[in-house]
């Protein structure tokens, strides 16, 4: 099989070379000329062999990803098919399919999770769009999912926009379970009793409740900086897990760890915060409770 | 009427004064001579008139109060009446009750509210014990109170306890309503096309569903300090907001509200957060995310 | 001064009365032909004097404001100006007042608070767009607002769009202040040694941190219901909300006790909670905990 | 290596079978003849061999594990181990261990994790107390941890206090891990497009980064019981959760997913919701909302 793949960053790259490890033909194609393998996306769907034609698409999710789309459709034929694996809002996959569908060109959404450690240990893949299509490009999913059984690192989990819903929703789960775990260091951080964190994080790696991929991740990290001392505690966010909290909004699904999460994250990126600001200020109106003035100590 | 007062400190130095402005003859104690009335506790019991005695404590919760608590059950006697009006945990109370019980000295509970208006504005009460001793100590509570009916800013809300209880949860309702407006107050700090927050504060003070004492207050600050630029953002708390949530605990009543506005304070006051710091960690382990390192700007 | 008013549901006919009786004269159209002065906003921008009109939107929010607005905007005029005092989105105005600027018609958003009680009581006002139109239709906005002071219950806040963003924050953090008293009223109920709960809210309405005109409409509700064994749980939640934490997402604004209070109004209208399934069914997976068959008492 | 062992329930006896089979040799006392060994603990204590004797207690938190460790005081002597792998909290083992010192016997605290799992997977351990007792014991705790390295299963967390200390945060991470695959789980269940619910949960069990042992248990009941239509929404809450977040109060650490998480327990378990109830009737008084009536549909 002979694939095409547009977007060779990070992730494309190392989504090629596990491609080509596992037999499938890769052409790939970056805006970067240093690691694309053609000049052009037409020249990219040029060099794919007659038939069914498949171009994996890995760019950056909005205008990007909605750009490369367009092109392919101008240059795709009916029977051929678009698989959007970046981390586009699923609201945009139905669009890309009906403006595809004219074109009898088929489209498929596929969430991608497992991150720098899926070149090795392999992508799970979540994927929405239409079952004979999804058995079509099932060598290439085959290729890319972790070993073992196919159900356990794949799934076709409905309509088009099902497989980025499903990764958006993976991602509000990640948030959540990465708090849960940050707060529990904490608490043991915080206790004087407790002379041996690392090692009770380690401990709790086999045979307990909470054990994890994630865990042993925390773990690494803290065999690397135990005392966490090389790293700030400013947290980013991508879109995912904003866009979670939203689909709750919209659904009226209670989401009160996940957004709790998310807002963490908000408040670690701030300076002084507004809102605690007027707390104070509230405090020191009513009570005459003392303030720190800012900048203070 | 004339009762003693042991606790000249903010609030039992403006208390005295509201009483006497009342009508109510005052003996007051302080460890402070300079402001104390008496040498002693014992004085101060000596002071008072024969009959039914009345000796209001009005010192800081825990220890103090507890000693002092018990130097009135050995000064005081069948009849008399200790109103612990400080701001002790309602558990203290049953026990103070018990303590004082065998001499047949009464004791009432009294949440008080108001801080440094209540001079001024009058204090709100909430008050626990028996009905006898209430009505006994009725001439007091209505110099307190605010002017008014009775009921609007006075209660008698039950057992011993429940003055002091009522008055905790008064402050966890307190805590939610104040993050509450500090939500929203960063809101419209963050939003360039409200260029005018203090007076949009301001304008919610009449007519609108969240007009409130607190909302006054606000705008107050903000006029003092249209930016809240001479603030910090670091927040005390005090043991009621703690007790309110622990209570919610042992009672199974979930308080996402009260508790979410504690644990901002709470984080108010942390310098690096140990837990986002653990998040970051984790993003950096699995998926290669940038972090910044400690100290970076 | 004769403006036009579309829309005279509960709110625009109340409005209608009050600007009457400030004397605003009022040409009202409703759909609904009962209650409507004329028979079409044709007739109504009509039956307007010559020179700047002013016509007052007060429907529906999203597509039956849009179609108002379109339509006003083909029968007004250079210097007429449009009011839309509906439950609009914030950012549905930046596109109205683009879709009449061509037309040199002005625009103003005005949110509007108060509910049922605004007729008697007056609406707080928060309005945004150009000085120059606000100020031309202050005499409306003098006789919808609450007496007194005008920045009391009324404000400007900024350009176009900010009337409504500032409402709807408004009522993000009315949700929030309800949640916080509905929690310390939980609190009281569940504790045997407090006997008067309405009493206990009752006296807090003076003197105390926590009094505000919420507070006393719960304590009016429980004078009338004292356990309010009348009310079911179940609460709804109106867009504002919603917007008010899609907003905050929007802007990274940590929102812990909005959202709180938002969710628990999901969650209360929940039939069984499809995540506390799933949460009883991993305690029965990994502790061999009991679980509660579905339809089980 | 011959120890003791009083209290043989679900996790006693499977400890013993584990034990055994693993070379420790067990005599267990139960209050329940049918599964003791021994009719007393007396009996137990002179059934193990001359030199430093070993009692590991797995008896019920609180009154009864205090009365087996006095009881247990006054039969050992200078030199042997007291062992409490039960659910304390962690502020009883100081106490525990200054009532058995005077006599010179030693204590050690384990936190235990891995439920009905533990007798196969073997059970993950949390121990505190003094390191030459812990290095004593290690034939005990190697049998039972489970197998690879030692430390990834066991940890010598600190001191006297910090077994249990590390097992109550060990739970409350837990809390937050279950909520957190809840919340994404009813996110997916909510979504018309997501057809494959528990499919998309199994293809997360492999290569993801929200793998994990509660995952896969997830799976399993999703395997049993797809639509979760044998279950209902009611979660209980055992004492480890409360305490984390206590614990938290305690030491001013921000908690707010591990606390969301218990509470979003306690709402599982209402019937109506007071609170609810309490917003329901605000929203009626101020705004005229339609309430439902309790009891209806």
């Amino acid at each position: 099989m002979h694939i095409g793949l547009v977007g060779l960053g990070k992730m494309g790259a190392n989504m090629r070379t596990r491609l080509r490890a596992g037999g499938i033909e890769v052409t790939g194609f970056d805006r970067n000329p240093e690691v694309s393998d053609v000049a052009s996306i037409a020249e990219l769907v040029a060099a794919l062999p007659a038939g069914r034609r498949f171009v994996w698409v890995m760019v950056p999710a909005g205008d990007v990803t909605r750009g490369v789309v367009t092109e392919l459709g101008d240059l795709l034929a009916e029977g051929d098919v678009v698989i959007e694996g970046g981390n586009s809002h699923f609201s945009d996959d139905a669009a890309h399919a009906a403006q595809l569908a004219p074109r009898g060109v088929g489209y498929l959404d596929v969430g991608v999770s497992g991150g720098v450690w899926g070149l090795e240990n392999g992508y799970g893949l979540m994927v929405g769009g239409d079952t004979a299509l999804v058995e079509a490009a099932m060598p290439v999913f085959d290729v890319l999912r972790p070993e073992g059984p196919r159900d356990e690192g794949f799934v076709h989990a409905g309509a088009v926009g099902a497989g980025h819903y499903a990764k958006m929703v993976h991602n509000g789960i990640e948030y959540g379970l990465m708090q849960a775990y940050a707060e529990g260091y904490e608490l043991l951080e915080a206790k004087d009793i407790v002379t041996d964190v690392p090692g009770t994080l380690k401990a709790w790696t086999r045979g307990t409740v909470v054990r994890s991929w994630l865990l042993e991740l925390l773990v690494k990290a803290l065999e690397e900086d135990p005392e966490l001392g090389e790293i700030s505690d400013w947290v980013e966010d991508s879109g995912e897990g904003r866009w979670t909290v939203d689909e709750a909004i919209d659904s009226a699904v209670p989401l009160p760890v996940i957004s709790a999460a998310l807002f963490a994250r908000f408040a670690s990126r701030q300076g002084a915060s507004p809102a605690m600001k007027a707390v104070a200020a509230l405090r020191q109106q009513f009570g005459g409770h003392a303030v720190k003035p800012a900048g203070g100590s």
